[in-house]
């Protein structure tokens, strides 16, 4: 049994995920809104890398179902329905929606782990549902890769603390064979009492904390708000 | 006072270490053969990122005074004087030479750390040394970047517990601001008992083993062998 982590999208090649079960992740916070969007109603995802693209993207889809949503610098895009923030996807803002996001840091993971089979989009806000998922996806390929986004091309400990939380339930007391990242997460584990003292301790939540948007630090460190597991696939995640 | 640990070179932009002190690891094997091979009377390492790269480079010197080193999949690249294990550094091999040295994953990281000022060279196998200067350097300026090198663009954990290891000792009980890798990396030396334990388990370790190269990890893995701390300036190591 084999789990292979990654903390950042950058030095992956195809052959890295090809045909294997991946999770992404991107705590702080695009998969944490891309999670509550879809749990909350959403009729899909579509990760758009900037904001231009996002309106590109947006255009070629039928107006009235389209919400445009998106950060930089953790603030909402000027002119954008909504921002990235998993508060602001409530079942009346996002119900039967589908919402084009521009993400930093999560697209280029999810482009990243394209080849993947499933890519399942992963945080802690539905960490138990994931698990429960990837359990059974483990057993039977006894194989999974865990895609963390990182931030502005770099390690983020948000990230590796989840895939770290992930290795340590999947692992339990079986021998797996983890590769130098999957080592290192597990270690983030056991340094951290829990999600929210490994949550506000990085330097997305300072980033967060500055932008007035402390609240989604300790929003996204709560586990298990939602049951669904988003699948990404055709550049749309449902 | 601010440290910054990067776990690979690709992420970094030279903002991140311009002007600043940074320390280089590729703790196996690459910096490590660096500073026995100057540690035992070589004159200079000029790091190259490929063979054919080093062998236009030693073409430009003088013939007598130059040797090739370098590996590919840890292996003695074919033709070349030496391979990438700081055991072949031995005072009668490289006395009085320079060096050429062709590594996968240290080069780049040097490379990265262009501009830094100084651009040193760190492994275990000079850890007190470096920790010795690095202190009064760390006083003077209030902040210091170590770059890891990672393997093949990716995390390695050899690299980042050597990183952990610095942090852990530089910091003492100050209260120092650090990045997220420089969180997960001081997280790492609590994970491991000894220098030998955590570069034992790790993917560099492992091939280097089928390499028949098992000497190597524990030679690398005993801190203080030597009481040099290179520096890296115009692409030359001295």
């Amino acid at each position: 049994m084999k789990i292979d982590v990654h903390f950042t999208p950058i030095g992956l090649v195809p052959g890295d995920v090809s045909g294997r079960a991946v999770i992404v992740i991107d705590a702080l916070r695009a998969t944490s809104t891309v999670i509550a969007a879809l749990a909350n109603g959403a009729k899909a995802v579509i990760p758009a890398a900037t904001s231009d693209e996002a309106i590109r993207v947006a255009s070629n889809l039928e107006k009235d179902g389209v919400l445009l949503a998106g950060e930089r610098k953790s603030i909402k895009i000027e002119g954008f329905d909504l921002g990235n923030s998993p508060r602001e996807m409530t079942p009346e803002a996002v119900g039967g929606k589908t919402i084009v996001l521009a993400t930093t840091n999560g697209t280029p993971a999810l482009v990243a782990a394209q080849g993947g089979e499933p890519v399942l989009v992963g945080a802690a806000v539905n960490f138990s549902a994931l698990l429960e998922r990837v359990r059974g996806l483990l057993e039977e390929r006894g194989d999974l890769v865990i895609v963390c986004s990182g931030r502005e091309r770099q390690f983020a400990l948000e990230d590796a603390y989840t895939a770290g939380r992930l290795v340590k339930a999947l692992k339990g007391r079986k021998k797996v064979d983890l590769n130098d990242g999957g080592l290192a997460a597990l270690a983030l584990v056991g340094a951290y009492p829990d999600w929210d003292a490994a949550f506000q301790s990085t330097t997305a939540a300072r980033q967060l904390v500055e932008a007035n948007l402390a609240e989604d630090v300790g929003y996204c460190a709560k586990p298990d708000r939602f049951g669904v597991v988003p699948q990404y696939a055709e550049r749309r995640i449902t």
